[in-house]
């Protein structure tokens, strides 16, 4: 085997450069699956595509996975000998939903920690037993749950591009080529993790919210033993509906904005926080929304996290209340942070990004808007070409 | 001497690889010594036989280690000269007890802050002469102790594979190969470092306490000075007896299933935290435990951590109530944690891990269980050609 | 093409090695982008050159840049095709201002969250309807509101140094060589980013303050229902004004003593803080000035962070007072940050730099004083030797 | 010149091997210069030696340092042109005192930020006008001061090993073969960095101390309006002798303990903190430290902390009760500091280090008590063959 400087290689080389970029914390750039097949040699990726090719049942799988949006080779290490429970069901199974499992259980997690958090704060408020005599945390408690949460999602739902946010897959999509036809199954696959999640904080604290709201009383705020703040936000009574959304798009063009920033490499001087660094990263900027932007609306920025439990709470009882509690504020948490990452994140490419996105095209991508046809079919070759689709 | 591509090499040559391959803080996998071993190409794994070999005393260390469940080459490294001494008897018993010493004093770390953090803020709740007037510390404090404990404790137990928990030794000898020879020794040495931990906690906040309770009182809740506390778990009182198995179990899935997360370099996207980056990883994952599923039962998740106290506390006068409180809760934080971990780790294997797992074999392992006799064969084969046993 | 060493090397060495120096989070060094420039052996300088050379616009690209004090090349890096979009207007203009851009959103981002963190932190003072019912945040909200919006503000800020703070421009010009015909128009973008974040925040939280002062007030310290210090310092009323320019002072000299420690990589020992650490090493360094020394002014420690916000609360209608008030303290934290970082970074030279700084100069610098003409024309020529101007 | 693999190498390549060595975050081992320079391969040693020959200076100069018990060969880097100031007396100067200079802003640095911790939490406690109402700071502000203080310190010392402190300079001397005659002036520094520090934080709180205690009021705990606390620790009134003794005893224990696990590589697993993650872990270990064992004696477990500090608040006026008060508490913070460094120290080395200490001779070091002379004799040996003195 040879390669491309002309050195003859052995296979032990390849596997520890193979190990290298996968191991690599530090590399930059490519934050979904598609990019990192795109940026390997070409012998590499046919040696990919070989073991791959080797599966029987391989042109199949591929099939489901076009199908659902997804890239036709799954993420997965070639170490891992799979040949030997490659033809059983559920791996094939688990194979053509890796991106979705992992977005999945990414939000499961961060909705767990939050989620249990808020539960456990708000339950022991005041309690004079707690060692320290003042309850089971504080609100910085509640920053910690959301921010760590967040981090280790990340960690879990690394295979997927870790979004847990609709919404940031949303913006992907539109400024970074992420597929749209991926949208549908991790959006599906986000409020999945979000709704069943807050359905074993419930399980979890029922105990401790009978307790807290008398044996069988689900109530929403502004009721003064309410505790459907647990699952989902609500906000300040003072707040105007305007104000409600203006908070949410703030926050949601923040949270973009330093994503973007986090994850440019061009923009590095010295300080890229992408790869190992950015789920660290995440913890602060998570924090630092809860900690600064978190008081009006609850910072919900994600309808994952916010529709999701506020359904659960809605089918285990809290009643029609969860709809129309804030002046029927539940929407906006739903469709405020698509227009806030959506903002923050053509900011970003506005003022900071110099790589590919429709911004960076004449009259700030507005032309596509004229022109549809065209632009669909640039999309989609560029994609064919990347291998994406 | 001339490597796998034809290149002469000098001895420096190979300390160089040498102590690439063991400051590599930003490798990825090998949870445990076996599988750095087996993970050597095979003419360093001579080397390392042959260092060993020209010890005399090396065949009676490899039988004493293999006896007690270990691998029979202890994890040290060549560059420490320890031919000086490795004929003095101490040395060699250490030796031989590498991964159970280093257990012992991780659990022993982890405990000491832990239990530390509780006495603090507990015995000082309140007080007013504290800079702030409101006490040394408040249930903040816990979290930062059990978290940073259990992150320094990893620090000290690397040669071990830093478990700390027996229910996580338990849940790796099932689902990853950890040899179960290996379960008993390793089950003594946390048991032990949890139990003398809190002894020395007793020590030293022996005069706190008598100022706390009343001269020589020691009670448990919910009596209003109880200091029980301070070693063990005690749960709220409005909790049942299934949702404080169900707490406890909850805790120990989520602590299972992002350890095999942050371990897992086949779920890499770029965030992989294995290596130098798993001690904070843990330090974030045992916080959120404590402030997001802290309340009910006071997150044990670990028998060492809840046995061993709870049996010195009984030692040193805290009476039958340590056993009795809550409805003889004290097995639920003995039992719950290997449930919880297995389920944890199941869950993790089923929806997301790719390499080899029972899970991973027809009927997700459960096959096995109708030949156990094939099944056992085979995984001590297994272990025998890696060299585990 | 042949490197420095008589090799023959392909181009993808060249692309390998240049996304290695790229990369690197732990190379050490060079702060701004003319030493990245200064370091690279000649060929690569040339092939940057040539390659920014083949835009026809890059000529006047680069004559905007040099009246703007800036390098003549703008950080970007290659592998961004941008010749797609390097003849539209908006791409030009955003290389021409590439690092005061990267400063604006910097220091942007460092107030929004700063800023916020107050505002969540005083207008939710004693709410009970919090979970765990005392308001959202404590006054260590406020600690890591600022130290992670200047992490945050960091890692956006990369190309221009990441400054944020006009104060630390101004010692870098004095003792690090950076070019004073970048201080201008760094200051510029400082100020209007901290002037306009201030705006944003006002916007977002104008109904919170609303309901905290009563609808339409705006008051300055030592009324009751003070809004006015969400956007910048005001001091403790005890505090003379030596007492207060000595707190600004001290904390200046701090910051800029433990930044220029941080960024030393010829006081290495092992702990270099560079690269990748600096941004968290800053997040810590915010945290404690604002835990350890942030009570008698707030740690303003910024023109930008305290000017900017106080001329909006000024032109929001805050009143006469914004100035007035503390006696006139309002030109302390514009002045103090300046004589404190140069303090801090003198000290620094003195006792511990090794490298070239004017300190290191026949009586520490005091010499050129005396002969000014001669210092100039050296400094002018070193950095065109550089390259710099 | 031609290295050891036969290939010719440019002094390029030397340079860059050489930054490579110096500035990797994930080196292991070596944490003093001496073991620095003892690692190099004997070309480099030479090269260095001769860069520093040709100063003319330079003989003089390792007289100096060799007469201090430094290493006779001060670290700095090459690139570094020294040459353009090097016979200046001022860098001379600096150049003989390097490392006492490191240790003496570290423990200033360290020292600023505890003490300034607790003199803001202290001095603003239950002050209403707070954002959050409830003073500016609470105990945890104090854990967050000296965690980050001797983080920052740390890397400001990194020249010197970074001990700031002599307890844990003694324990070195004692098993890791750092010299004896380098303790005087490390002392020396680390009492005056602590002693100066406490004297800035007196004059910046000075107003601060007034209108807590009263104008001119200085008073030492039991006393209500006490602020002798900001400097140095005074134990709870409850505490015994014994207990006091102990406290500081176990927390020292623990400081050693744990840094010779973070600096142990040899015991690395996968989770070694030596390098750039060391600052970090000892950000946790302080933190912990003062969150789980701060409350009986307020965790002084260093001279240099406690008497610098004590001997300035009793210049300034705070009565000879700074060292009556708590029965003359103020021995202890001085003594055992030492015996528990020492006692843990030997606790890591008798059950986890395999490397060169005492304790890995024969009856664990002792049988050199009865041969002192030899004892000696072997250790001058040792350290000049390593080039140590």
């Amino acid at each position: 085997m040879t390669d491309a400087r002309g050195h003859e290689i052995s296979s032990e080389d390849w596997s520890s450069k193979d190990s290298h970029m996968d191991k690599d914390n530090h590399r930059t750039g490519p934050t979904d699956h598609e990019q990192h097949i795109a940026a390997l040699p070409p012998s590499e990726v046919q040696q990919t595509t070989t073991s791959l090719d080797s599966q029987k049942t391989s042109s199949h799988l591929q099939n489901t996975r076009s199908k659902l949006g997804l890239h036709p080779t799954a993420p997965i290490v070639e170490e891992h000998d799979y040949a030997g429970h490659s033809d059983l069901w559920w791996p094939k199974v688990r194979l053509s939903l890796k991106e979705p499992f992992a977005e999945f259980w990414g939000v499961f997690c961060m909705v767990m920690f939050g989620d249990g958090a808020v539960a456990q704060v708000l339950l022991s408020t005041d309690q004079r037993t707690a060692p320290g005599g003042d309850g089971f945390g504080d609100y910085q408690s509640i920053n910690w749950g959301w921010g760590l949460g967040v981090m280790l999602g990340i960690y879990i739902a690394g295979d997927s591009g870790a979004y847990l946010n609709p919404a940031l897959t949303f913006t992907n999509c539109v400024l970074r080529k992420l597929p749209w036809r991926r949208f549908p199954v991790y959006f599906i696959a986000q409020f999945l993790g979000g709704f069943l999640a807050a359905g074993v904080i419930y399980i979890n604290y029922i105990n401790g919210i009978n307790d807290f709201e008398g044996y069988g009383n689900r109530t929403v705020p502004p009721s003064k033993t309410a505790t459907a703040g647990i699952f989902c936000t609500y906000p300040q009574d003072f707040e105007t509906k305007a104000g409600m959304f203006l908070s949410e798009f703030i926050a949601s063009a923040i949270l973009m904005f330093v994503i973007f920033a986090l994850k440019d490499d061009s923009n590095k001087g010295q300080f890229s926080a992408s790869g190992a660094w950015f789920p660290l990263g995440l913890f602060f900027l998570i924090f630092g929304i809860g900690a600064c932007f978190g008081w009006q609306t609850g910072y919900a920025i994600n309808l994952a996290r916010d529709f999701g439990p506020r359904l659960m709470s809605y089918a285990v009882g809290y009643g029609h209340e969860v709809w129309s509690a804030g002046g029927y504020y539940f929407w906006i948490p739903m469709v405020a942070p698509f227009l806030g990452t959506l903002f923050g994140g053509i900011l970003y490419d506005i003022f900071i990004y110099t790589g590919p996105s429709p911004i960076n095209t004449p009259y700030f991508g507005l032309g596509d808007l004229f022109r549809p046809k065209n632009a669909i079919q640039d999309r989609v070759e560029t994609q064919k070409t990347q291998g994406i689709v």
